[in-house]
């Protein structure tokens, strides 16, 4: 129960905090010193390096341009300049489409608070039920559902909200889903020519006492998909010359260190090494799994033969699109199946038991929010407690403070730290002074690694959680979040812009668990309400609330039927239309080198390329650290006339 | 708590009646006057017809053959001498596998009640306490869990029985999905050229200005299936023809009835008619449903046209396996895809508020259930329950004695009734006698219709749950459930032998939801007993029991990925083999005459075939009853060796 003077003391600090991590990073960003901890994507992209500043040896590391000074925020309208079909090209549809949940966040909540503030609040702020109670409160607790007397009839018009809102939820989540379905769909049909999209990944191969594993696919695929086959790879497994190839790696950065001129030996030995069991890997049987990656002469044909079962038993010939050949984990593919059934029923196991322990810390905690349970363990509080019969709906809406404390912490000062990069700068620094010998470990040290989804969306989740929670309880909770979704957009925006690459392209698949979320996160919120009004003795209007997540379950469904196919199924029309046009265009296209070495391994590349031409060679001749304008394995577009980072530098 | 007396008097009663009934089904199927009702199944297929009986006029209604008389109980092993095989020739697959279920409950239940009396039995037996208690208890509660003392380290055997039992049921259920799924393969594999092979159902065509739906679906799969479309069939809403076909068939049979010769008017104007609709039907485009059947050159290509996605927007172009003609349920397909969703959702709601307020009466129940409860509601009964503190673990298993009452009532008396068909004799009867007019109507009269899958299945699954629940907790009720089984097996397998005519064939698709129903039976049982121990202060056994419903949903999981497979995908592997078998065997096949007119609406297929031979012809010259020996739609077999209704009276 934190007055408005709490809350404004909080945000004080959380806003200072805040500022204070963005004027630093103004700062630091525009020193060359940093160049890599803020602009590594550029660096990646191969669009930047060190050779822009050239003069006297301080102002590498120090700006002394002290007009940039003046353009300090520039970065922030910089970082929302970019157009979004740029940004897809430069970070990847994944990234492009990431951001679009912060959006969505500002879509739903914006139009929800407007409404909230001009309907909800007056609503509740014309009661007197707190001033009557013995209940401490504060100013803006006033302006929550706890100050409606018990079985007001003014519940009639949070009742008529919390419809409005989930219908324009569900409309905001309907139009993304639309946007992302497309653009996904738009971004697969335009994709050059892939090798993934020619290609399946064929595990299971059952074991024949006549032919290889080569052999035997060859075979199935010639009889099955007979004019569609075009060839495949086996997949060996290639563990142990990959330890060895990492191994020559780290001598080969040696090598470059100590400039050993003409003595190869300690680099060409587990060359030679690795060129042994390169050879024992390939004519092996012992080495090779029973899986392949089969190419098909058209997308159709590999389409056909990803979606569906090749024989009796569905255990065996198992077939899906083949992932694209960066984004394969090639230890992984050696486990056995017999291996994978076994660790997903411990990871079941231990899911259960992680799950059903858990129930014990809130068990636990559930007796103590049992008000007798309280009253017993912590019998100081009883003459609050006594105060009783009805307080927990009007005490649960004044939890909101907590939560707004919580969001500045988190939400503002949290996400402005995401942008100052402490950890990497700190870490880069150190590494660059005490550990960096050549290039290559430089660019390691800078590595910025992909944004994280995986810890991102959560987060989101929480918000877009406590939004729908507020919306219609205490909605004066509105506003905060509408900061933190608006703050957290241009922040990310930047980031991926400048900072993040990319590890590979999934081409948002990841939309239909966002969708899901949120929609649970809607169906929670509708039943609290649920509980809460029938606290306030507003029963009556129970049916009318039991109708609302009925109706968002079946609005999931319809989703899930009308849009989730764009994002696990490949239609024959698409994969039909892009092979005509290719034929057209193309007519004497030879696929099958283009495909074949494809999925090979990429140790065995790597030898192979090494082999081919001598890179120890190379190293010879130049200086140890040499500014190379490395080329990223990513399509490399040509610089974005809106790129923020390079106007307000170069 | 009924005593061992009531239940045998119980018995008796339900063991006289189902004699009673068998006695009088094994006279009355015996009488040629009934031969109808109890041999449905050889008339419809053609393999008997009343010329079987000559001689004098009362033989023709009942039977002087004594010696048939001493040879009626001949039936039960004459029913069991069928082999599967023929039996799946005879009935269909489905009708097969559905008596499969009720060999399943033998399997599972003979050996667990073998072990359950074997050491469960012994265990509770040799503890006093129910005589320390001051409960009433009759002398089969002593075998119960009920009178093993709290706390006691016994149950650690029945923990031990639980798993072992668990284990024993997954087994068979996975050896009999095992079975299953290869009866289903073979059967598909051996299945004669049919049209729902080579055919696709594409729902939802989208309306295009230039062309008419045929010329769009044609285009749409030559240019998405080139080397594989064949042919297709629009769907027309032919509800109006319909209905005037039928109306044409009433005038037909009373035409036979009143044998006028010379004019046919009253048959001649609806054909008419029926002619002027069905042109109507076909020419305008009105009438023509964006759906079409489309046929392929090879179970491959239609394999993959069902199994894939055809479009980017997945409502339109819908594609799936076309279903045999005869199962085609016409009406249905001319309603349009918006009111089908509206529909669903309708179904959704009201389901949820049967569900919703079928919680009412269930907490009343509930409240009443409540021990307090129970005392302020009917307070006499205060002395009773004020014994209290621990009597659920008691008196629950001694809930077994009404069980024991219901499974004699419905299980032995019901099955032994539902041989008796007497509903269906009496009706027969009085139908023949007031209302049959033609040889039409005493088919339409005689007609058994399909086996009740519908009810049957409900029925055995409560069986499950019962034996399931009790084989640990009370196992003298196994017996009783297991005569239920093998009665119900002898009985059905006559019936479907003798009696029900299938419709159609699914091959046994329905069993994942057999195989779902028992699986979640079994985990219910487990939930239970985890209840029941822990009131009989066990719980240090509750982590243990916590395991089984855990390894039981993992084994679910199992089975669903290895076997449900084969029950919903047709593998291309299979289609490919028919297919290249097929073209070795008949190079010259003329696939296309095959299936243009396989999927035509059946009035059209009847308007024409009566116009090009007009049956109303041939009645003019025969008698009004005449014996025909009709044949069936489906295949006909040679008749039996096996056939104890052919041995027993021909």
């Amino acid at each position: 129960m934190a007055t408005l003077g709490d809350i404004g003391v909080a945000a004080t600090i959380n806003i200072l905090s805040a500022f204070a991590f963005l004027s630093a990073f103004a700062f630091l960003r525009i020193q060359p010193i940093n160049d890599r901890v803020y602009f590594p994507k550029w660096y990646l992209k191969g669009l930047r390096s060190r050779s822009l500043h050239t003069g006297a040896f301080v102002s590498k590391f120090v700006n002394f341009d002290f007009r940039s000074y003046l353009r300090f925020l520039n970065w922030m309208p910089a970082a929302l300049q970019m157009p979004e079909p740029e940004l897809i090209e430069h970070g990847g549809l994944d990234s492009a489409v990431y951001l679009r949940i912060y959006l969505i966040g500002l879509k739903i909540f914006i139009p929800i608070a407007c409404l909230a503030f001009a309907v909800i609040v007056p609503v509740n702020w014309t009661n007197k039920t707190l001033e009557h109670s013995k209940l401490k409160y504060s100013n803006i607790d006033l302006l929550s559902i706890s100050n409606v007397p018990l079985g007001s009839n003014r519940f009639w018009i949070h009742l008529v909200m919390a419809y409005t809102f989930t219908f324009w939820t569900c409309y905001v989540l309907k139009r993304e889903y639309e946007i992302v379905a497309a653009m996904r769909l738009h971004f697969l049909a335009s994709e050059h020519r892939q090798p993934d999209q020619f290609t399946v990944l064929v595990r299971n191969v059952p074991p024949d006492p006549d032919e290889s594993v080569t052999q035997l696919v060859e075979h199935f695929f010639l009889v099955n998909h007979p004019d569609h086959y075009l060839t495949h790879q086996v997949v060996s497994n290639a563990n142990k010359p990959s330890e060895l190839v990492n191994k020559k790696k780290k001598m080969q950065n040696w090598l470059d260190f100590y400039q050993l001129k003409y003595s190869r030996n300690p680099s060409q030995k587990p060359s030679m090494k690795i060129s042994l069991e390169r050879d024992k890997v390939m004519c092996s049987s012992k080495s090779v799994i029973p899986a392949a990656f089969v190419s098909f002469k058209t997308r159709w044909g590999a389409a056909v033969c990803a979606q569906t079962q090749q024989t009796r038993n569905p255990t065996l010939w198992l077939t899906d699109w083949a992932p694209e050949p960066r984004d394969v984990y090639w230890d992984n593919l050696a486990i056995p199946f017999v291996s994978l059934t076994i660790r997903r029923l411990i990871i079941f196991v231990a899911y259960f038991f992680l799950t059903f322990f858990f129930m014990i810390p809130i068990a636990i905690v559930q007796s103590l929010a049992n008000i007798e349970g309280i009253e017993k363990a912590l019998p100081f509080l009883k003459p609050i407690i006594e105060v009783i019969p009805k307080t927990i709906g009007i005490s649960i809406p004044m939890k909101a403070t907590f939560f707004i404390t919580y969001i500045m912490v988190d939400g503002w000062a949290g996400v402005a730290g995401e942008i100052l990069r402490l950890k990497p700068l700190i870490v880069y620094h150190l590494k660059n002074f005490f550990l960096v010998k050549t290039e290559n470990d430089r660019e390691e040290a800078m590595d910025p690694g992909a944004i994280g989804f995986n810890t991102g969306e959560p987060q989101i989740q929480l918000y877009f959680l406590l939004g729908l929670v507020y919306a219609v309880v205490a909605p004066f909770l509105l506003p905060f979040i509408i900061v933190f979704f608006a703050l957290a957009f241009v922040v990310y925006r930047h980031q991926v812009i400048n900072v993040y690459n990319q590890e590979y392209e999934s081409a948002a698949a990841f939309w239909p668990d966002v969708h899901g979320r949120i929609i649970t996160a809607l169906i929670v919120s509708q039943l609290l309400l649920m509980g809460l009004l029938s606290t306030k003795e507003a029963a009556q209007s129970t049916p009318l609330l039991i109708t609302l997540p009925m109706l968002t379950i079946w609005f999931h469904r319809f989703c899930k039927g009308r849009y989730e196919p764009a994002f696990v199924r490949y239609p024959l029309q698409e994969a039909m239309m892009k092979d005509t046009l290719e034929r057209a265009r193309e007519p004497n296209l030879n696929l099958k080198s283009f495909l074949q070495i494809a999925y090979i391994h990429p140790v065995f590349k790597e030898v192979e390329e090494s082999e081919s031409d001598p890179a120890s060679e190379e190293s010879d001749q130049e200086p140890v650290l040499i500014p190379t304008k490395r080329q990223s394995r990513m399509n490399t577009p040509l610089p974005s006339k809106h790129s923020g980072s390079m106007t307000s530098l170069g």
